[in-house]
């Protein structure tokens, strides 16, 4: 008996040896020589890239909102607000101008968004920057990201909103910002209305399958107002949602530390 | 030969042990003790829940069809027709009324839509009541749903519509009503061609990726008429159903038993 | 130790094995007597079926560009242009016309489409034949497609538009298209770059998340003009895809030889 327990340990080890070793081999990162390639983030299969000097028939079909020199593009499977307030931060920081925000229908089979997020400038220098910030915000943006088997919770603070998050969630520039948001959906409803009785605060919007999200099953609620306020009513709706999301598959976990 | 047999099914058992272990431990749903929390159902990742008074704020953002104090809540990753056919039990049973149905392009990776339903009422007892009908009804109705590794069929049947079937699929309240759906899409197209050749009923509409649906990889046939004629339709078009998806990825498979 | 590793090879390869046998038991693709069904393609769940004589109930629900007695229909979980493109070669061939092309946000859970595409004919034996050409031609277009964990690229490419492509993608008949698509979408954006500053070639469009696509993760470049610079422009942003995408988790592979 003993003997076939350390035979069985040793066939259990070998196995997560070639697992691991499998794993490893075949999605081992590449790095990138290119003058367009600017980074990764270690999360949401992000990607940063700048376009130095952008070739007008491309950038005349790519439905931007004004048209620059250099491009500086995020793009990501998994994660719209993250990327969103962690190229808030990399506006502010540099001089760059939001020109598009796209959120297609992704997280690899979960409920929610990736996104697209494309920055103009008229120095390819500005741009590269912007990028740099953003990638390098993108880990604390997801720190109040849940994750559990049966869908996820997203919340966002700023005190402060800037450019990208008044393109995405018409966030009023230069006040206090929160996002509330539970998959599947109707978790974001109740943390919605939790977030309300909490403190007050003004709804900008709330977002659902059918309305502001790309059929995400997620519902949203963007918020403003009074910085106190606005963190206030994101905590108390995390609470709530964290417990509703655990009925289902158990607790949710964050992959990085929350940050509100 | 035989000791190594004996060896293999005991390195097997443990690790199955090991593994069920790990997935249990994992995702151990949690118990709630919110006054919002309903409960759940055993499929879909769905989750019911109630608000005895609904903030204004957020209320008028929801896209409601109409406005309540109470409001009850059925949110699923997995499931847009049985949960539309357990609420449509339910606002029967209740003095409730759908005020929104929303399908979100999801299914954890699968090809079809999840679901958030509300439903409204004066009293928040009717709505607990319509929430508590309708999750106990969501296993029956997931009984024609047959799933393989390529894709799922769906067949919904009542004798009587009631008002979500009718808000959802334009269906004639108090009249029968089949859903008939097939993905890959091109499946529930033939599916529905046999389903209309089987019986003489009336056509509500055809679903498809970009008709009536959230961008789902469904084919779906919305049937109304005699009710021995609606279900002769549903079950024709099962038969097609089952054996071409089987072509795909073997013999596809219902996780609850069969009620049509 | 020899003997131990003997024995864990043995135990493993029996594990494999059945681990193997397993797999294959439980998705063995059943036959089908169906007169509808015509085959499969060996990738994405694609399936080709027949309808010889359509139901006139079901056809003006189907949104066809015009009404034909027979329906040709491929549809599958995980591909678009490539049915597409295989579609193109098949309407060349037979006495056959394209009336709906559309595009599920699916592939499982990646970051693209499936498709539903129904061709329409006087004759059961002309539709037939298109659906058995297009799925013989779908690997070959799969043969430029390449997939890591991160996302995937796409490149088609064909010397003489035809139906489908033109019906898809607004490809002028008779001219070089060319498609290149990278996901996540902004490495879509870079490749268009690359491909349109390697050659003379027109822009017909660029499809990202919130335009011209069912909001998939991609970034796709649609071009025409003269063969030789089509095909550079393809090839040209090929490298440059491969390296970027295989930043995020390795090598990109494609599944079948590259045909472009």
């Amino acid at each position: 008996m003993a003997d076939t327990d350390e035979l069985v340990n040793q066939v259990m080890g070998k196995l997560l040896n070639k697992a691991n070793a499998g794993t490893t081999v075949d999605t081992k990162p590449t790095q990138s020589g290119l003058t367009e390639f600017v980074g990764t983030a270690p999360v949401g299969d992000t990607i940063g890239m700048v376009i130095a000097n952008v070739d007008s028939g491309l950038s005349e079909n790519l439905h931007l909102q004004k048209q620059f020199r250099s491009l500086g593009i995020l793009s990501a499977r998994t994660g719209g607000g993250p990327q969103i307030m962690s190229m808030d931060e990399a506006v502010k920081a540099t001089n760059t101008q939001v020109v598009s925000i796209q959120m297609p229908r992704d997280t690899k089979g979960g409920a929610g968004h990736g996104s697209l997020i494309i920055v103009g400038g008229d120095d390819v220098s500005d741009v590269r920057r912007a990028i740099e910030v953003a990638l390098a915000a993108v880990p604390t943006h997801f720190g109040d990201v849940y994750n559990s088997p049966a869908g996820h919770l997203e919340l966002q603070y700023t005190a402060r909103a800037s450019e990208a998050a008044h393109f995405a969630f018409n966030a009023p520039i230069g006040k206090a910002y929160g996002l509330i948001a539970g998959a599947p959906a109707g978790i974001g409803v109740v943390m919605g209305d939790t977030a309300l009785k909490a403190a007050n605060v003004d709804v900008l919007s709330f977002a659902s399958p059918a309305y502001g999200t790309s059929f995400s099953n997620e519902g949203i609620l963007h918020i403003s107002g009074d910085s106190g306020a606005v963190r206030q009513a994101v905590v108390a709706a995390r609470e709530v949602g964290l417990d509703l999301l655990g009925t289902l598959a158990g607790k949710p976990k964050n992959d990085f530390p929350s940050y509100i």
